[in-house]
């Protein structure tokens, strides 16, 4: 199947299987019917051959890179529901590159293996409550320490998706370096019912399109043999990075797909109205709102290309995935926020799909680095590039 | 009791007895009582005296000017129940506002006291599904003919806020003329069990802390007696501008308070965190966020008292009324949008009541005229004045 | 002659005598006369009895306060060279607000009197070349050493408006404490003509309307008697608060009548021209220009009266004026920049005086406080206030 | 000299011998030297192998497609004298494209030729004053008769950039219709010395880095050969889109390199200053500053690559290089308003290199369409692909 018949089939699939399901339910998947829709939707993306097309061909996935990833993850991203249609949605999706590049052949077979297939999901177990790791990385609190033929992990970590019914997490864990020093963490593998991991309770966020929540976990003595370290001890915060810049690109794909769709919905409003002696499409205002859109989604497509492509050649892409990101995320709540003023009372109602995809997007502009730390980067290399410091 | 007496009585009266409610349920009114909740809270307001400030003194309300109540309403939104528990909520606090001005003294007695007393609320049916009307009052659809005694309404309505469970409706149909025809039409009082008058449905919108919610409400051969036609025949529009100004005014006093309280927990919550080396109160960006949301409260603030000061001298205000609205709806949900950013996952989580605001005020650029309506108006006076057009 | 004669007054003398030299020389105060140029205008303006309207009764000004300053700056603003004929230009204008509250009987009659009628200039010496005091007060360079009888001032000035053929200079100068240690400032009192005041060069800047440009100054073992201390030794930065306030606002007042000259005159472009089957007046992208422009002018009077009721109060207004600076500056140039918008190629060109403006009122963003540290004082304003550090 | 090669020459050539003169004279070219100049510099550049890069290889130019042009023209915008010394400034670069594509054999020699060598200057006369053409075609005022072996010119012009001592003109004339008919124009070739053609006057605008100015030309029964007749009568519009899309893009390659001299002029600044206890770099609102400066030039680049793809393919390329332009001269003015604020009082000095930039820079969000209509098609384009209609 060539990259353009994916990118059809997929809008097709999306269209006839996922945006009913989302839209009756306003997209809230527990209401939906939660992991059971998740197993049902997936069966069918396995029959037409949509399923994990990121993952490695070896098993099973379809082995897109980057740049061709980005018309398909759009596609899927229409629905609020698509990602996990097609198993490429956060945070499964990041996990998959992460595991793919630096899991042993044993992991990948424990681990990987099921996650591509879509047997089972996955968690990754970062941010912590305050003053624990979150921006800063050298405040990580939750520790590894070692003891016989592996590590013990004591913490608390919270704002973890999907870890409500995931099959796995990949936990962030201190192993050297004291409170305050950013080296010395190591990434731990654990089945979700090793003992000692427990899901306290889902925080109650704005979003509601996230199967598994996003939700406060303790981690009390859990025992991770050394089979199950992810990569080498100590070397957590550079596998994090690899991660960090795909996982960004990823959600910018699939988020430009929601913000699109919103938009063409608000177009086709306004192109429906009449109102002071013509269409709403007429009016200035309402077409400036337009093209101010247009510009937003052209401009968010081309740096992520650019990301994209940089990352497709083997670069980390620190600084493009970050513009990319950080204008994305701010973009596109742009052009959600345009359509909902487009679609006047029924945006902000549940009669259309916009006012969902509003709530959805919001937090991107937080999470994977709000704006503010991005920008700080972001500047931080041009003053060492340009000042010479 | 002086008037920043009273402030401070409401400021105390909101932190001790609405916010928990408010907190507790994240802003959902059905889910914190609905009804009984709005019963038990203005029964604690009645005894303190702070009921119905707007209200005129002869039924028992304080009698305050718009400037004056700037600073009571402003308290009184600090929480999203607050405007309720003080019987000065939308719609309410617009009819009684309307009623003051053009009800007869039997009208008075029958709608306006029971109205300022709490015993009931009230609805304004104005708004229609498209092709009614909506920005543009010429596609007003709903129809009153006349009758032997009186007038027979028929019509639909939506996005009547408070209908369900209201006392009455103050009705908008049209009385002459034709459809695309701006003038003709008139006001008309009915009691909600009149028959013919049906709810028939919550349209679900972002918002939740509107008692009665938003409805859509049918009305079939519905019997308005002469007696209840409010003011004058065919001068409906005209009573609705006298309504408009005030009330445009008065949501931008309750969401300053709203947007206020997100602000100053925003403040607090970066005051109280470290990361990278410091407070996060002390990093520039944080600062700027800040410093940002502090100018457009202040300017939010001046432009109400300009246009405060306009509406007590007698004046209609439209120009600065319509400014001030503009921009207070605009300048709020940056203030409330900073808010949630300055507290990162916090922020868009019920774990703080910021994004609860959020999701509330967003419906604020869109209804009492969308920010576009009102530039177009904006834009042509200024036209007309400079241009000698 | 009531406040609202005056005001029509001064339009109508700004609009025959000033306007019509100012655009005739696209705002260059140089080509226009210069000096010759303000001894003429300055003289009509005396005849009309419009002189110095903000100067003390006593000495022959007209006594107003800062409420009753506004509508006559704004009025002589419309103007680029209309605060010069007024007598109200900066710096001048702010002098002699400092020097009526804190000059001696014999200081005000030396320096004060001649100020208030016209008779010379003055200048305000403080920002220095880096790495001296510009935004940050601490690293002031220039000093006052003791000797017998009075102060000896060493030091290098620049951006120093009107120094060239000013009649005396207020010096700050550092009497006390060391480089990096805010306090310890005195101001004092110096003729231009007195021994070792040289005027090194006019900075080249993007405005053109000033008269005496801004200019590099050097005093070399200037001395200044104690008569001629202005206040007490070490108090230079309070006064130069005292001064600040004031002088900010009468900035934010002229700038608004220049500003809303070019957006007058941008409405009348576009009501007069006619594209795409009808007047750009019409077009909705020009009104939401229009509309923009009103609101932000709206918005900047109604947060410089707030400033001025607090400075007439009495009070030092560091908040409100911080907040009507930074707003209006912002604001104004935005304003003038639709307008140039507006008027297409005319915009930016001489053909139209709104191109002239926004050169000249560019700088206000970065003169008596950038923007961003404005911000920072705003911020911690509300960070101390709210958060209670 | 490969791509990258050529980006390293220009940049070098540029920094050695044209920025230097740029400088002194604060980017007013007629201070500067002219013509001579030009012919100055263009000898160095044909020296360098460095002239017309984008001109046609079998007339002594490079060659150069878009995509490959984007970083040589970037480089050579870094100073306002650049595009001349390469001779790729507007409108003679434009020109060069159009004629390359549309002229006769006979045309290509007499007037391509030549200017690819730099031997001659050109103009585009379509602009002309109100009611005239601007950017509604319809209204074109300028007519071209025909009469026995070619057609006679009649009309005026204006905003004619580099007409004064252009060597030859290419005319926008109507051959059929009416006014208010937007069809039946014509592109015709004459000679500088033709009779009837006359410089008016130089329109004063804010810029003053473009040779030959902005004018108003008279064309007076110019009689124009059928043989100097650019193209198919009639067709004149078409091949004016021909045009604009490239000739947009260029503007946006040279532009950003201005912008971004200016960017990393302020870089250097901040990170050069102390102020309050530290770098003026290491300030977070200073950083904001420069990290939305970085965010919107990756921006525009990434846009400009989309766009000089699509039109190295062959496609017309109307939307994506609307999109560009429109982003782009928005983005860069942000961009050099960010220098001028970041460097303070040198910001708006001719001390620094920074305000002559925006000062040149401003007109670009008007000439090759204004972003009001460029988003009037953009949205336009939007409602037709989406909206049915």
């Amino acid at each position: 199947m060539s990259e353009r018949d994916l990118v059809t089939e997929v809008v097709e699939f999306i269209a006839e299987h996922v945006l009913p399901v989302d839209d009756e339910h306003d997209g809230d998947v527990e209401a939906a019917g939660g992991e059971s829709l998740r197993v049902r939707l997936q069966a069918r993306a396995r029959e037409r051959g949509l399923l994990s097309p990121h993952g490695p061909r070896d098993l099973g996935g379809l082995g897109l890179g980057m740049v061709d990833r980005a018309p398909v993850f759009e596609a899927a991203g229409r629905s609020l529901f698509g990602a996990m249609a097609l198993n490429v949605n956060a945070p499964d999706e990041g996990n998959v590159h992460l595991l793919d590049r630096v899991a042993t052949p044993g992991q990948r077979e424990r681990f990987l293996r099921p996650l591509v297939r879509g047997d089972l999901r996955s968690a990754f177990a970062m941010t912590e409550p305050a003053p624990g790791a979150g921006s800063d990385p050298s405040l990580l609190a939750t520790t590894a320490t070692r003891v016989s033929g592996g590590w013990l992990v004591n913490g608390r970590k919270w704002f973890i998706t999907g870890a409500d019914g995931a099959g796995f997490y990949i936990i962030m864990a201190r192993t050297s370096g004291e409170l305050g020093d950013p080296g010395g963490a190591t990434m731990l593998l654990a089945p979700a019912d090793r003992a000692g991991i427990e899901v306290n309770r889902h925080i109650g966020t704005i979003d509601r399109a996230m199967l598994g929540g996003h939700c406060e976990v303790t981690f009390t003595d859990v025992m991770v043999p050394d089979d199950d370290v992810l990569g080498e001890v100590d070397e957590g915060f550079r596998y994090a990075q690899v991660r960090l810049g795909p996982a960004r690109m990823t959600h910018v794909m699939r988020w430009t797909g929601a913000a699109r769709r919103a938009h063409e919905i608000a177009i086709q409003h306004v192109a429906g109205r009449r109102a002071f002696d013509g269409r709403l499409a007429d009016l200035g205002m309402v077409q400036q709102l337009i093209a101010d859109s247009e510009i937003d989604l052209a401009a968010t497509r081309a740096l992520l290309f650019e990301a994209c492509r940089e990352l497709d050649g083997g670069g980390r892409a620190a600084r493009s995935t970050s513009i990319a990101k950080t204008f994305a995320a701010e973009a596109l709540n742009r052009v959600v926020d345009r359509a909902m003023q487009l679609c006047g009372g029924l945006g902000v109602s549940s009669e259309l799909p916009v006012a969902k995809v509003a709530r959805e997007l919001r937090p991107f502009r937080i999470y994977d680095g709000p704006s503010e730390v991005h920008r700080w980067a972001i500047a931080r290399r041009a003053i060492q590039r340009v000042g010479g410091l």
